[in-house]
Order: C-alpha cells, then structure tokens, then sequence
C-alpha cells in the first residue's frame, strides 16, 4: 500500500503544479497516470507545439512547460505510479480514501485531488479480431521503455508524429522495423517526416503504405501478422515478427472515475469554485481541464490557480485546527523534502563611509 | 479624453496580463498606474529578488517576470497614463465609466478593472516643514526621468536600495551627487553597497551620515538644503543644491478606490468570486491582490488566472449577444494589432516513400 498525504490522479500540468504547491506547505504528494510520462496532453498531444498563453512566457513549447515543470516539483520528491489507470475509490471508516488502479496498485490518503483532464488516455486500437489475446504479449498500444525491443523484428502501424518518431527511434535499437500506414501519405512535423524517409530509402525501415495489418498470429506469444494492400491486386504479406505496435493516437476516457459517486456535468467534475473546489465527496477535490463551474475556462493557467486554493484546504482538512501563514516564496524560500533549500539573497547592512 | 475597451487601473503583473488574454478577444487596454514604471510591487519593491512559485518558472528574478509580461503583451499595443493617480470613476449614462486621474487626464471605457494591488504607490515624505512648498519644484520622491539631474547639484536622501542605487546612477549625470542618510549603516543588496563605498572613497558621492536634511531654502524653486548632524557637536552643514530626493520607500494605499462606493472588506474589494470577478458596481471588475473573496490568495498566479476568467465577462459586456468560442493560442495562434502573427508550425502531409 503506498501512503501519501494527497493522492493525486492525473500528472498533466495541474497534478504537477499540485505538487509544488502541496511541498510549499510540507505535504506529500504521489501521482497515478494511464500513461507512461507525466505532462497529460501537453506531452501526448502536442510536445513540440508553442503555447503561447502561458503567463510570463511569450512563448514555450508544450514539452519544455513540462520539463519545466518537473525541475519545479524535484524538490518535493513525489511519487509516480505511471501507466496504470486508476479505477476504484473506496471511502475507510478513518475518513481516507484507497484508490486502486487497473493493475492492483493500491494508494491510501487523507485527501484525493482529481486532475484527470480529459480523462484516462486510452489508445484507439485498430479493429482486428484477435488482438486481445495478444495485449502484453507481442502487441502494446503505448511504448513505455523501448529497450523492450532490442534485436526484436517490429512491426509499427499509423500516420502520425508517434509512429514516424518511434519508428525512428526503433531503428537503432530493434533487428528489423517495419512501418505500415493506410494511406500514402504521413502527417507530422516535418523534420520527423524527412528523417523516415531517409531511413526508408536506406531500408532501415521496411515501408508499407496504402496498407493495413489485418491479422495476427501466435501461440500465445505474437509470431507474425499479415498485412493486407488496399490494392487487392498487391495481395498479402506475411511477416514474421516479435512486435506489434499500432499507434493510433490515445483519446482521453473520463472512465472509471465516472462511476466514484461524484457530480457529473458536461463530462466534467462539478467543483464549489467559490471556495475549494472540492467535490460532491468530502475530502476528494478536482482540478483542471477535469472539472466544471460557472464561467470555468480549460486552460493551464487556470488548473495552476485552483491547485494553489485547493491545496490551502487540504492542508486544513490534513492538519486541522492548525493555522498556516502564507509565507511568498521570495521572502520564505523554497525547502525540499530531499534537504536542498533555494532563497533569496539577503541584504547586507554595512557601513559605506 | 482617452477611449478604450478596457480600462485598467494598475500595471502590476495582473493588469499587465489582463492586456494579453483581452487582446486574444480582441479587446484593446489602457493601463493607469501612479507609479512611474509597469510591474507594481515586482517592480518597485523587489525587482532583483527571485520568486520560486510562478508556475514552470523554478525561479525568476520579479523583474525578469515583469520584462517577460511586457514582451507576451506587446502585440496588443496597450496604453499607459504612468506616474498618474486614478482619483475618480463616473458613471455615464450610457453605462460606461470616466476615469479621471490626479493630473486631470481623462479615460473612459466600457469596462474598468480595478488591478491596483495593495493600493497606489505613495511616497513616505520626510518631516520637513515647508517640504510641500518646493514639491516639482527641486524636490521629488520618486525618479521618472534621471535626465532632469543632467549637470545638477543633487542630494538623495536615505539608506536602502533605491538611495544606493541612484545615488550610483547620477554620478554619471549630475555634476554632484550627496548621499545623506541618519544612521551609519545601508541595507541593500551587496554589490550596491560596494559600489557606493567606492564611489564615495573616490569622491564621487559626498556622504553625510548619521545626518538628517532638516530644512530646505529656496525662493520658488529650491537653492540649499541644511543637513543637520545626529552628534550636534558636528553641527550642521548648508550645501547649495538645485534638487532634493529623499528616497524613504513608497508604500502602497487604497486611497481614492476607498471612495467610489465599492464594498470593501479588509482593505480590500470584494467580488464575486463564484463567477466573474466582478464588483457591486456593473461593468466594474477587481482582480489580483487588490480583490477579496473567501480564501483567496495573495499570488501572483491567482491574478493570472482572476484576469483570463473576467476577460470573457468583460467580452460578453462589450458585445452583448455576440458568441465568443475559446481557440487555444497552440491551435490559433496570436494575432496582434500590430499585424504581427504568432502560430505554431503547421504539421506537413506528405509521402516518404
Ligand atoms: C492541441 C492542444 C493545444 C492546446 N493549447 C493550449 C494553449 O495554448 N493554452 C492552454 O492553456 N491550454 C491549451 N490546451 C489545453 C491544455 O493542454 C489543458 O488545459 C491541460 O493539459 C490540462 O491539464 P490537466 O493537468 O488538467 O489535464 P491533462 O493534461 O489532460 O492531464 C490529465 C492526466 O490525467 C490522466 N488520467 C485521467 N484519468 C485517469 C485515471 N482514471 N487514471 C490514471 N490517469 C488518469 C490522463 O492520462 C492525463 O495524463 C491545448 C490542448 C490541446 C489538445
Ligand atoms: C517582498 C515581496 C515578495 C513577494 N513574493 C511573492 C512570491 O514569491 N510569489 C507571489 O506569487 N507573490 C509574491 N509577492 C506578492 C506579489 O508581488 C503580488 O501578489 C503581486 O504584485 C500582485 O500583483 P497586482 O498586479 O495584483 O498588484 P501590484 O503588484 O500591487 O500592482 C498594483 C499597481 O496598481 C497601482 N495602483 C493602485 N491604485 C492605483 C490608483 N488609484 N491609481 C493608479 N495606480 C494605482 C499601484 O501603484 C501598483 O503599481 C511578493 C510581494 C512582496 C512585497
């Protein structure tokens, strides 16, 4: 059981900021996210893109806010339970909350923050018959550590800015990679574009477009797929392999946290934003693109405000009848949990003459 | 008479990024501030001193952020009335408000928002009886213009930062330069007290300490000052002088925002918080430190947030009827109005094969 002061579900740029907030007022935070890095949206959507709305950054890519990010909460030394969903919450007689995640992970708090942004990303998976009998076992939907792959034969499927990159990247590390997309043409930034088909005419990346895999087979392990050319006159290929990769992009599942008891609206978490933003259930709050409330905006810089307030009265609920003095920064500093303590410079009170 | 959109009282961080998020809806600012430079308290009170909690920022200088804040804002082209008070706030009959400011300079717009932190910056004045007499004529407490001491006898009084630091300054551009401060000892940061020590050896800065100006002569405009020594055994001193800076700080007021019938509530506005920040008065709203609600924060990131929200209130009022639908500056980019055009860079759909 791994034990925090808030539990936090969701490691976009809220459940992060969340982090720094909470260290300020020497509470503990871990994280649960479906996916294998943190950031949310910001790193599976669009990592390379400019933001150009966050405060005091003229301009910053999605990615960099994240690293940014990341290096802001260091001191603070969260937890990370990534690549898991968080799928239950049960309420204990102390007041606490366990939530346990789709691979048993249990995490117990006194205070729950829900992040979740547009919910849990759950990979689009393409409509071939058998593909869950081999979920885990050759086929994923999402690269978590690619050294998995190191001297396998990849088959990697998509269009997109994920399979070109990965595609890239598996050239130096799987034996053989093979790239299948539908159409002919690829969509993606263009210096990924370029690179793959640089690595395509050298034969680093064995090339099938206009066509789709369309069966896998194995006995338990994944031994070969074939891959069916729109061009019924191109016929079949048959490819013996370790690996199958579709990336056909994640879409954001509100899922399971649906079904917590909690107030649902518009797909949303209906939050007291004239207060707390706590939720419906005592103790569990929700911040960010997840929640709702009059007038409430899906931006980054508004998930960064509600975290400041709420985590204000998760302290109260975590230390209560304590009173916190709200020190800024500047004139307290900033005292990690892993020792290190950033501050301002003192003045010096000397005589000139 | 100064026409805008929006009339913002206070160029702190808050009014500043106001310009930003009413400029993505098009809506076009006018900043009032009685200081002499945008950035509020970052500017005035601490702009060499690090801030540890403005989000993916592990650490900015207060007066980086505010340089960053004029950078973002540039293409929307906002106005200033800088060095000038806002005294009061009239209601036209066609809804709109005139703001007038102690200089007399007229604004009017549709929408005011009060951004004015702790209050207007004043100056702490030294107890010098016939002070008032020579105020704009040689004496000022505030430097808007350094050129004004070009080839002058000029005395600055005090014992912190801002004295330090101009007094340093002006022994580029005065022909003389004094540095009275009452007690032996300056507080500031190191490298300005060393400065001025050097300084002061070589000369260059005439230093009374342990002193105090006492009296000012003048037949209309300002001739000599007295400096009157704490051990009255060393008597007093008469320099012949054009100009007089006593440099004791600025402290922030309400002052005249006291006046204009809004509800205040611990020295601050009250708004309502659960929608838009507006105040009791139509068309008027508070953001930032100068606004109060329950639990509310006194951080730089809730102003930011406080701003975006009322921005699309403030749309609402100027367009009655009119739909605004949110586009994420990644996905529309910035437009300015002056014609510059920020986007990201669009992906290519090309083929590599
Ligand atoms: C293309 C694009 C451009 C954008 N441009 C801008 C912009 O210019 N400015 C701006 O302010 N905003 C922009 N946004 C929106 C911005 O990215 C979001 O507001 C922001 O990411 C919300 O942060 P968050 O932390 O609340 O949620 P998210 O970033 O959505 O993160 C939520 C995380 O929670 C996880 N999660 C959810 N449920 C569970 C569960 N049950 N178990 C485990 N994990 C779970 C998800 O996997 C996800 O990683 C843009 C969005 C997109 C898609
Ligand atoms: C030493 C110090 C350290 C701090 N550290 C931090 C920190 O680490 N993190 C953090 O988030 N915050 C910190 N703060 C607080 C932060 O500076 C404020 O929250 C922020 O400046 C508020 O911004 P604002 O724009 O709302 O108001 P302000 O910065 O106060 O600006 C308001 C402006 O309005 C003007 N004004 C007011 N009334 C009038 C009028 N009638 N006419 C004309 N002009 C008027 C004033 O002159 C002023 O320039 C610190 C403050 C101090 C003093």
């Amino acid at each position: 059981m791994i034990k925090t002061d808030i539990l936090i579900i969701g490691a976009g740029p809220t459940g992060l900021f969340t982090v720094f907030e909470a260290g300020l007022l020497k509470l503990k935070c871990h994280l649960i996210d479906a996916l294998p890095q943190p950031g949310g949206q910001c790193s599976e959507i669009y990592p390379k893109k400019p933001i150009y709305d966050i405060p005091a950054f003229p301009e910053i890519l999605a990615g960099d806010l994240v690293d940014n990010l990341m290096e802001q909460i260091k001191p603070f030394e969260a937890g990370f339970t990534l690549g898991e969903r968080a799928e239950t919450l049960e309420k204990q007689t102390d007041g606490s909350y366990i939530v346990t995640t789709n691979k048993g992970t249990k995490h117990q708090a006194p205070v729950v923050v829900i992040a979740g942004g547009l919910g849990s990303f759950e990979p689009r998976k393409p409509p071939i018959e058998n593909i869950q009998d081999f979920e885990d076992k050759g086929v994923a939907y999402i690269i978590k550590d690619p050294e998995v792959y190191r001297d396998k034969k990849v088959v990697i499927a998509g269009g997109g800015d994920s399979a070109l990159d990965w595609a890239i990247y598996l050239t130096d590390v799987a034996s053989e990679v093979s790239l299948v997309h539908r159409r002919n043409e690829f969509r993606g930034a263009l210096d990924s574009v370029e690179k793959a088909s640089e690595l395509a005419k050298l034969g680093k990346i064995k090339l099938f477009t206009e066509a789709q895999v369309k069966k896998l087979y194995g006995d338990e392990q994944l031994e070969a797929v074939v891959v069916k050319h729109n061009d019924s006159d191109k016929g079949e290929s048959y490819l013996e392999v370790d690996n199958f990769i579709p990336l056909f992009g994640l879409s954001p599942k509100l899922g399971p946290i649906g079904n917590w008891g909690l107030e649902i609206e518009k797909n949303a978490i209906k939050v007291n934003n004239a207060k707390d933003y706590q939720t419906n259930l005592p103790g569990v709050f929700a911040i960010g693109d997840v929640n709702t409330y009059e007038g409430k905006l899906k931006l980054i810089l508004s998930g960064f405000h509600e975290a400041a307030i709420m985590c204000q009265y998760a302290y109260q609920l975590i230390n209560p009848g304590k009173r916190y003095v709200m020190k800024y920064t500047t004139v307290g500093g900033v005292e990690g949990f892993d020792g290190t303590k950033k501050e301002a410079k003192k003045e010096v009170v000397q005589s000139i003459a």
